[in-house]
Formats: C-alpha cells, sequence, structure tokens
C-alpha cells in the first residue's frame, strides 16, 4: 500500500522515523485498519513517532504533500474517528506513552498522549488522586483518544468528562505549528481558549502532544442505592430531584425496563420494575452515611417501589455488578448492537424513554435503554441481527429517527463517545447552518490544507480544501466489518 | 460625536433601534465610555439592542461599514475590555436583561447577557440554587461580561468559573451570522466547543446573546476557619495540602504579611503572622463539623501558629469581615492601586509571594498580595500615589517584572479580570508566536473584518484587517482617568 505515497514523502518520513517508527508491512497496516466502529480501511502507512517534535516534521511534511494524517490512540472509539481513510498515513501515539510528571501539590499530571487512562489510574494511586473520566474501556484506552473524544463514563456526573479535566495542552496544529495554551493551574482568563477547544475535535484541528491534567482526590469511601420504580417517568422524576439537592451523586445510572428484564433473562438479581437507578455516593466514613441519606431522600418519591443500600465490599459490588452484566447480556438478544450515546436535558430523559420505546414498537425492533442519568446522557442501544436484511434495514431506519427524537427534546448527539463517522451525517439536524460554517472556518483557520483527519465530525462539505487522499475517494463509510 | 460615523449607517441603526437603542447625546456617550480600568474615551454612539436579531442587523451594518462594535455589559470590568476605540460604536446589553427561564429539574438558567449576577442570584435563591461564579462586582456585574472576561471569585476554587459554569450560547459572529452551541444538558461530545471558546474572549469573536447557565444547588451550611502562619511558605505549604485532600473547601483565601499588617493599622483583630489562610466548608448540618475537620487537619502542619474555627451566623462574617476590609484598607495607604490577578501553580506561590516582595524592596513600593489561593489566583496590588511621578514610574516599572515572575513560574497573566487592553502587551511573553498566530487565526475565522473589539487581548498585530475606526489612530491606551 506503501506505493499509494509520493515516493519523496515516504522516503522522507522513513529517514525521520526509523524503522520502528515508519511501518508499511501487512502487520501494521492492519492493526491500525479500524476501531471499535468495525468500520476498516488500511492506511498506506502507520507512523509512530516518539517526540514532538517528530509530529511536527510528520504533519509538515504530510501538508507539502497534501497526505491525509488520521490521528489514533488505542483505537477503542466507537465512531471511527480513528478509522484511516484510503491513502492515509495514521499517526500512532503508541510510542509516546511516557508519564512526564505527577504533580500531587497542583494535584495535576503532565503525560503524553498515549498514556492507557488504566495505567495513569495506577500510577495516581500511588498519590491518593485520580484522573476523573472512566469510560469502560479505561484500561486499554489512551488519554489523547480520550481528549479528542472528550470521553466521559459514570463518575462525570461527579467530576466531569476529559474537557473538564484537562489544564493545559501543547498540540501541532494542521498548520504544523507547536503551539501550548493552559498549564498548571485551576483558573485562566488569559486569550482564547484553544485548550477546551482541541478537546473533542477528534484530531481534526490538532495533534494534542502533551496534556495537563486535572487530577482529584481519591475518596476515602464509597457506597450504593439500588432503587426500584414504578416506570420511567417516576425514575426521572426522582433524577431531576437527585440532581436538584446540594448532594452531588459519584454516579447515577438509569436502566429501563428492557434492561432490567434482560438482566433478569440473564439470570440476574433484579426485580420486576419499570425503571431503576443505581445511586453512588463517596465521601469518609465520617459523612457518607449522611450524604447517602440525603440522595436517598431524594430518590424515594411517587412511583418509588424499593430502596436498598449498599455500603462498601461485597454488598457495593453486587450492586455494581447488574450494571456490568447489562452490556454482555445485550449480547444474548442478537449479535448486532447499534450503541448510541445520546444526550437529554435531565427533565426530558421520560419522553425520551418513551420515545425511543414506541419506536422500537414502530420498526419492531428491541431497543434497551440505560446509562448515565445525572447527564441525561443514555445510551440507547438497537439490537438487530445483521445477517438478517429485513431487521438490519429497520434497525438503521429507526437510527435517524432516534436522534430526531433527542433534537426535539433539546438534546445533542452525543454525550461522550464523539461524532467521528458514525454521527457526521446528523450534525446537519443538530446544528444551524452557520454553526456549522463557524466550525468550518475554524478548522481552515487551524489546518489551512485539511490534512488533519478530513471528514471526520463534519459533513462532508465541512472540508475546506480536501486533502489530495481525500479527494481520491475513500469508501470507508460502508466498509464495515462483521463483529467476531 | 455621531459626525464620526457614516450618515448612512447612523440613518440605518437609528431607525432599526429607534430612539430609545440608540443615543448620541452626551449623557449616554460619557456613561460608556470607561470600565473600572479607568480608561476613557466616548464612542460614536451606542446602540441599545433589545433582541438577537437587531444584534444580527447591528453585526451586520457596522461590518459593511468597517465600523468598531465594542460590547458592553455593566462596565465593572478592570482592564479596558469594555473601552470603546475613537469612532466605534458601544453595543450594550443593559436592554437585554431578561431572565429567560429557570429549570430546577434541570439545573440550569436561560438568560440574556444583560441580567445582573446579583439579580439572577436572587432569582435562583427561591428554588435553591445558585451560578457559581461571584466576583467582588456580583451586584452590580453583568452576566455577559461574567462570561466575556471568564469572571470567577472565591468560589471558584469548589464551583468553578464562569467557563465552567455554562453550558450553552447563543451568539452573533463578527460575520453577522447567529449560532448556537450547547444547551440544557452537562455533558457533550457533538461537534467543535464554540461554547468554550467564546467564554473569556471579551466580545473580540462572538457576542453572546443568550447563554443556559449551569447551577448548583445552595448549601444548606457554611463555616469557615482562619489560621495563621509563621510565613508564606507554611501557609502555601497548607494550601497544597488542604487541596491535596478529598474535602474540597468552598474558599481558599491567602493573605500576606503585609495584608495583614494593613489590616492592624487599620483596627481590625488580626494577630502579627506571616500569613493566614481563610477556608471555608459548605454542607449541612449534619456533614460539616466532618469537612471542617478535615479541612483543619490538612492546615495543620510545620509553621501553623493558631486556628479558629467560625460557625455559622456572627462567627463566620466576623471571619470575612477581615477579608472584606482589605480592599478599602488599601486605599489608606496610597489612592493608586495596581490590582493584578496572576496564576500560579499552587506549589510556586511562596516563590510568587517571596518574588513580590523583593520586587518591592527594589522599586521602594507597597505591594500587597492576597487572593484565591485553591487556584493559585494571586491578586498582587502594588499601590501609589499617582501624583508622585517618581513612584508612580516605579510602580509602572515593576509590574512587566511581576508578569516575569509570574511566567517563570509556570503561570500566567489573569485568572479572572482577563486581558482587554491592560494586559494585552504583555502576552507576546505569555504565548509563543505560534500560539498568536492560532489565536489570531481563530479572531479571523469568526470576525473576518475585524469589527468586534479590534485591539484587545491579543497583541496589535492581532488585528486581521483593523477596522476603519481602528486605522483612524485610537488615543485609548493613553487616555486614563484619574479615579475620584
Amino acid at each position: 500500500m506503501n506505493n499509494m505515497l509520493p515516493a519523496e514523502l515516504a522516503t522522507e518520513l522513513s529517514v525521520l522515523l526509523g524503522a520502528e517508527g515508519w511501518r508499511t508491512d501487512d502487520g501494521a497496516l492492519e492493526a491500525n485498519a479500524q476501531d471499535n466502529s468495525w468500520r476498516h480501511q488500511r492506511p498506506a502507512a502507520v507512523a509512530l513517532p516518539t517526540s514532538r517534535e517528530q509530529v511536527q516534521a510528520l504533519v509538515r511534511a504530510c501538508r507539502r504533500h497534501r497526505i491525509a494524517l488520521v490521528a489514533r490512540g488505542a483505537g477503542t472509539g466507537t465512531t471511527g474517528a480513528a478509522v484511516p481513510l484510503e491513502g492515509s498515513i495514521v499517526l500512532s501515539f503508541a510510542r509516546m506513552d511516557r508519564i512526564l510528571s505527577i504533580r500531587p501539590g497542583d494535584r495535576c499530571a503532565v503525560v503524553e498522549p498515549g498514556v492507557l487512562n488504566g495505567d495513569l489510574q495506577h500510577a495516581l494511586s500511588a498519590h491518593g488522586l485520580f484522573w476523573a473520566p472512566d469510560p469502560s474501556s479505561a484500561d486499554i484506552c489512551s488519554i489523547g483518544g480520550n481528549l479528542a473524544c472528550n470521553a466521559g463514563g459514570p463518575r462525570a456526573v461527579k467530576y466531569g468528562t476529559s474537557r473538564d479535566n484537562v489544564l493545559g495542552l501543547v498540540a501541532v496544529t494542521g498548520s504544523g505549528d507547536i503551539i501550548q495554551c493552559g498549564g498548571a493551574y485551576t483558573k485562566d482568563a488569559t486569550g482564547y481558549d484553544l485548550t477546551h477547544l482541541l478537546v473533542g475535535s477528534e484530531g481534526t484541528l490538532a495533534l494534542i502532544v502533551e496534556a495537563t491534567l486535572k487530577l482529584a482526590a481519591l475518596p476515602v469511601a464509597q457506597a450504593g442505592l439500588r432503587v426500584l420504580y414504578r416506570d420511567a417517568d417516576a425514575a426521572a422524576q426522582a433524577v431531576s430531584r437527585v440532581m436538584g439537592q446540594p448532594v452531588v451523586p459519584t454516579r447515577l445510572e438509569f436502566m429501563d425496563a428492557r434492561s432490567l428484564q434482560l438482566l433478569r433473562l440473564n439470570g440476574a438479581d433484579v426485580a420486576d420494575a419499570g425503571a431503576m437507578l443505581l445511586i453512588e455516593a463517596d465521601g469518609d466514613h465520617d459523612t457518607l452515611p449522611y450524604l447517602l441519606q440525603a440522595l436517598a431522600t431524594a430518590a424515594e418519591g411517587d412511583g418509588m417501589l424499593a430502596l436498598d443500600v449498599a455500603m462498601e465490599g461485597a454488598a457495593r459490588e453486587k450492586l455494581w455488578a447488574a450494571r456490568k452484566a447489562l452490556s454482555p447480556a445485550l449480547r444474548s438478544v442478537a449479535p448486532g448492537k447499534i450503541n448510541e450515546d445520546v444526550v437529554v436535558p435531565v427533565s426530558r430523559i421520560p419522553e425520551l424513554v418513551a420515545g425511543v420505546q414506541a419506536l422500537a414498537r414502530e420498526h419492531d425492533l428491541t431497543i434497551v435503554t440505560f446509562g448515565h442519568a445525572g447527564n441525561g446522557n443514555l445510551h440507547v442501544n438497537i439490537l438487530y441481527h445483521p445477517d438478517d436484511a429485513d431487521e438490519n434495514a429497520r434497525a438503521h431506519a429507526a437510527l435517524p429517527k432516534i436522534f430526531a427524537l433527542t433534537l426535539a427534546l433539546e438534546g445533542t448527539l452525543s454525550g461522550e463517545h464523539g461524532i467521528g463517522l458514525a454521527k457526521r451525517d446528523f450534525m446537519a439536524q443538530a446544528f444551524t447552518p452557520e454553526t456549522l460554517a463557524a466550525m468550518r472556518a475554524i478548522k481552515a483557520a487551524l489546518d489551512p490544507d485539511g490534512i488533519l483527519n478530513p471528514g471526520k465530525v463534519l459533513p462532508t462539505a465541512a472540508c475546506p480544501r480536501p486533502a489530495a487522499a481525500v479527494t481520491a475517494g475513500s469508501t470507508i463509510d460502508g466498509n464495515h466489518r462483521a463483529r467476531p
């Protein structure tokens, strides 16, 4: 595939990066061909720089040749943001994986983008600290990928998402410039906020080569509540009550009736109910009982059926086991899953859940809804058999209606997965043409030749001056692989 | 002054806005001529729109004529960001001052930019809610101004700054387009983060016409600690310890030895010490004692001289009285004050305080340092007699050295006041040329003709295509008025 690149460029980059850093062998191309969206496209080459200077040289060389550069962390994203374009170069941060410093006194850490979230958490725990983002892939996803996609997780309701927990960045723009913004401080009114702009931009504006992360202190103790409700409406009312009082839960997870049925079918110890909330608090041994009491009081109300308190240890593990069992249980229904992560205002959760079930009936599909209710961020899982052409078509016909429903409820497309390719074509429904034009103008400002991950995030017209590799006609959009 | 504007433009805008919305009388021009930086320049006219459509029409008309438009909230800023340019139009948001909705269930409020912070807090308190930013001008400053400058305040250490507490914006760009981003939800990975980019951009990228604000629940109870230390170093070590444990204080204020001397000279009941911390916690009646105990334990350590606990009510008021007395006390030393709001990593506070005192000795000046230590955001007050030419010169010679010291300590220019005109020319020391170029590119992307508040935030070269009114040669930089 290397012959898809200009020979001069390939030579320059192989000299720049050396044999370990410039890979065109089948193994490397295949290993970097897809993410967890199961879209598949081999790149022309894989670059594995070890320094910001190498990243800068790489960007400048690609810019000269108008070759697209697709940044990649650990490839755990679900939207295709890290899937190569035909003829593009994947820039893997796998070799920029150093934790540069942990500064407990400043409650921050400075890392390279290739550090795995789990490895960082392990290193931080020795200092009694943690970094808030906890996506389910935490053990194997990279910090750079978390920042690129603004990853969240259940803990975000109290501690925020990736964007809320980054203090400063060093990045290489599409112009080939190294920019530096923010730092080891938590308050900043100095110039434009490039830091938060780059978070969630999925490698389309600049490539993050160093991040200063905001840390939090590990709580001494955690405990949870399991609360059953008559229906989704009663549970959603409780979510509003919980979020309206001063004690912020560490997690506030919702499961709809389908989720609970599915768990019971799979043998989990869950009572029959219309909906369930799992609510967690953290604190210390002195204060935790009071915090739990405040949360329990808020959780109580019309339509509540039962409330169990699970203090630390085995009881708490058991409580969360149901949540953890849910993803494998989905597979027992059907091998295909469209897992969206829409967001609505908390007060609109009942309408979302009811609307999704109406769509399930209309399209004769099983749709299971659960997720991070405290943020109004619900995972809507359409389950289907990919080999069943009719069901497959019904599933993909329901998807745009779920987005339309979400937007009609004042919500938005993604809370923590990002846009990538999967949701790119729905962006024109989520934003006005003027707002998209502003985003395109910013893309053009930081990546004037459109070489950074072109065709992602913004609808196709978004690529101001498409890179050569893009106009060559990528086919990745339709190039899905079956999941194993 | 109206004759400085093209007649066609003046006619168009007076028809658009009506007599109440288009003011060229001396009273209006003078009332909009300065902010709390005491820089002074009358505009050519003052526009007071009442709707986003009027704002859009205003921007489009000014763009056609290349006339600069300077957005203004309540004029309480300290950097000159809202000070007009010669020949410019001030866009005052004073008549866009409606609280559009308060949504307790979604923990957010939707407001127009002219709403005063204090009025919003009053309306929210009826719902048991508040908006975090609490600048000292809270009663009289506007939400739009808070967002434009990324205002903070002492409460930011627990609850964040303006940028951390905005969920969505509607704004009119310099292109004359209405853009909309974010909404009534707390998690968002959908497209570029325009919301946080606009916060702190001081009216140079787009004009905020509506904001969805993130709210927090009012705590049931608050109490504080007053802790005296041998020296600034011991106090700063305590700040690091406090910020390194799980209980986040609501406020964590530092005062240096000069602050304490000044308070005693003014009759305050403050013991002799090298430094003082005021630490506040909030919670409920059950948990507050435990939270205070955790904070007190962290505050204790080498160099601590005394620790007083002040529970709610009169005792707490007395504790904070010293902090409130400080600003008036500064005036008893000298009528002139250069009040900066630099930020350093918490661990570098001792070096900042020592370095500032070395500069005070070197320049034979009184410099008083206090502020929001939990964020590393300290107010460095250079006190001087403006009429004493020699002292005046020494004060202004010390200022660049304070910024240089801050940057050498890995800090930045402003934590909560912004840049405006006052710190604009120091931006080139705070950022690399490449980073400033990226900011300029973003400015050009959203304000292609450079009509929005030109000459602010970015050093002069930052104005990509200066508006006619700017090239006409503004004199505002040197046009200071004496404070009354």
